[in-house]
């Protein structure tokens, strides 16, 4: 698995994409590809719907991966999906900094994610795998814990 | 199987739309599912992409039927999708007077059919078979076709 | 063109949804078609990609509407869409109770649609076009507009 | 929380579906959405996209539950997602009998749902969390698990 | 803001697409964020729905725009939406010749856009926002507006 | 037209990705198009729903061809849809080798097509095309032709 991209702002131009249609697989699975492809390095991975030939909705898989990682991404298409092939391209990805600060809340402190271009501060987002653990600990909607969120952003 | 409308204009009661979310079957399976619905006297079948559980992308499969046909939906939709059960709900349809008239072409005669409602036209479309098939056997595009008629129309 | 729903929270039985399949019209028509349903009192009016028999991507069209402009839509689907008939049913609109109040931020005061339940205040929008206009008006991102309206909050 | 519905097959006039149009809630609050709601009872819960006015790209969120469970899907809608209404209908479901029998793989036993209508087995599924365990846990491949067991089904 | 594309049929081999995925942006933000996008001379800006991690309905943002253009998209993508990063390719881009005729109708003079490759007239549009001004001006149905300059067209 | 790739295990990167937006075209035309770009050559053709300017539902067209075959997809777009222009990358496909088996059932041999990856069998598909007559014919629901020919796989 590859290391995870660094968080200074930069332009990776070692990346690829990766493109599967499938028309013959049961909708289920591809839930645990995804997962799969995650945790074997893909730095994204989404579906998106289309229509093929002869009446048939289908499912375009999308994923994002370093070109050191293009033989796990193989070998999981291969072995998971009902695929007889898959294409690519090159791509360039552009990545801000980012950059982690925390903000207060009567539930305790809330990691935010910050997207830095050029020394300013253009994106913060509450870590929503923390927001969600407060609203369930707490029996809080989702929606007040990011709204306590906001209120003590820089 | 059912009676066709009648083509005169007209309220229609007696109608079903069946529903059914698909999460475990393969595409190419659902291009047959239509043909058969179509065949048992479905007047309208047709597929919308859904999210699910569990990150599955999924398939709502929507069917309009004369409520006299709802046996045969039934039949198909166990025997041939992966559903463990539908749902549907009575909804009105509200019919134009559809009336058939000639166009001529250079490629021959084309039936447009014309919707009408309190004496008035409000539509006319070429029928799609007819334009095709004068596509393929003269080699023209559609598009053409399509505007010869559009042409002629009244 | 029916009246506006009434601001207090209340449940409505006298709405209708309509809805209409379209596989043979040109996309660039169907903005203008949501434009004029939307002026003849529809309350909602949306567009759901779907996948028809002979391999046609369609457009499902539905709207919501009060059984009184039910023949102002029918007026607009016939005259303006290529339909030859639509299907309705009845549906129970839930409503919260809508209050407005203003908030200041430093390009001055931001209408905000409160959601309000049982007394209990559930929703705070800012009004989307008067934050576009801001942002229209002063060049400042329209992201930047809505956050400073969330920190003004009650 | 409502009783999950009987395993025999039966027609359920009791059920609700709900329906809110949503275009200004991010989308990671909708996956915690769905779990909430499921967790309440609803039967099925799931996501289209949808176009709105003003070039939105939204999201149509259904459910279907019991008309008991109405009220904890009312306060699940108001607290978490942004809406200031929801729409909603009776439905009748047709549930097949669900019968679960064993099946042997070189894994272990894996359960297989049933769908049984007047005493013919339509469907047999095996279940999706015994299966991806089983594919997590050995470190085979998920389709595997499914293909060992469909040799095995009855 | 760069110059439109010259009007003669050619290949264009400076062009780039940008594409973001966004999950946690609303809706509404993005008929903003489309506007700005071509107002700062993208080529083309659309959406497509995707299904991402954790359940969450997404937005694939895509744009075509010069590789002069690059910097002024970077900045509103960073500036209004909520992403952290985007990606891009080169892309060809084959266009035909495009040339203006005027067709007369009875509520006057309506320009039409062709496509021309190599001399041959391939594709004729009616210009939609001067078929809209009619069909608004007269009250006349947009339908209607297009049909009178098919027959028109040579 | 182009020879069908080879069967053998391979990587090509002499194919291309071609791609129209169209928001003025009938979605009944769109099946023949399909038709006509498969019939010329082209590896795979596919749609997916966007969302386009002023409120448009528009349609993404996606090719797969050879670079041999770029001159035939051409004058097919031009002549039967309604673009003024497409655009095109170069994709590198990888495709696993293919080989064809004979399984039997009580309705006759069916052909199951293999993908093999460095002398492993990852895929086994039965033809849709077989499995469908067979249904046809005898009149079994494809479900139950597809799980006989499961059962017969090594």
């Amino acid at each position: 698995m590859d290391m995870h991209p660094p968080n200074n702002e930069h332009t990776d131009d070692e990346m690829l994409k990766i493109e599967v249609n499938l028309d013959d697989i049961p909708g289920e699975w591809l839930g645990h590809v995804m997962d799969l492809l995650f945790r074997a390095g893909a730095t994204d991975v989404f579906y998106s719907p289309i229509y093929m030939k002869k009446n048939r909705p289908g499912v375009l898989l999308q994923l994002l991966c370093s070109k050191n990682d293009f033989d796990a991404m193989k070998e999981i298409l291969l072995s998971e999906t009902t695929t007889l092939g898959f294409r690519y391209y090159p791509i360039t990805v552009q990545r801000m900094e980012r950059r982690f600060i925390k903000v207060n809340t009567k539930w305790g402190a809330i990691t935010v994610k910050q997207g830095i271009s050029k020394g300013e501060v253009f994106q913060q987002s509450p870590e929503y795998d923390e927001c969600k653990s407060i609203a369930d600990k707490y029996g809080v909607p989702l929606k007040k814990v990011y709204e306590a969120v906001w209120k003590q952003l820089p």
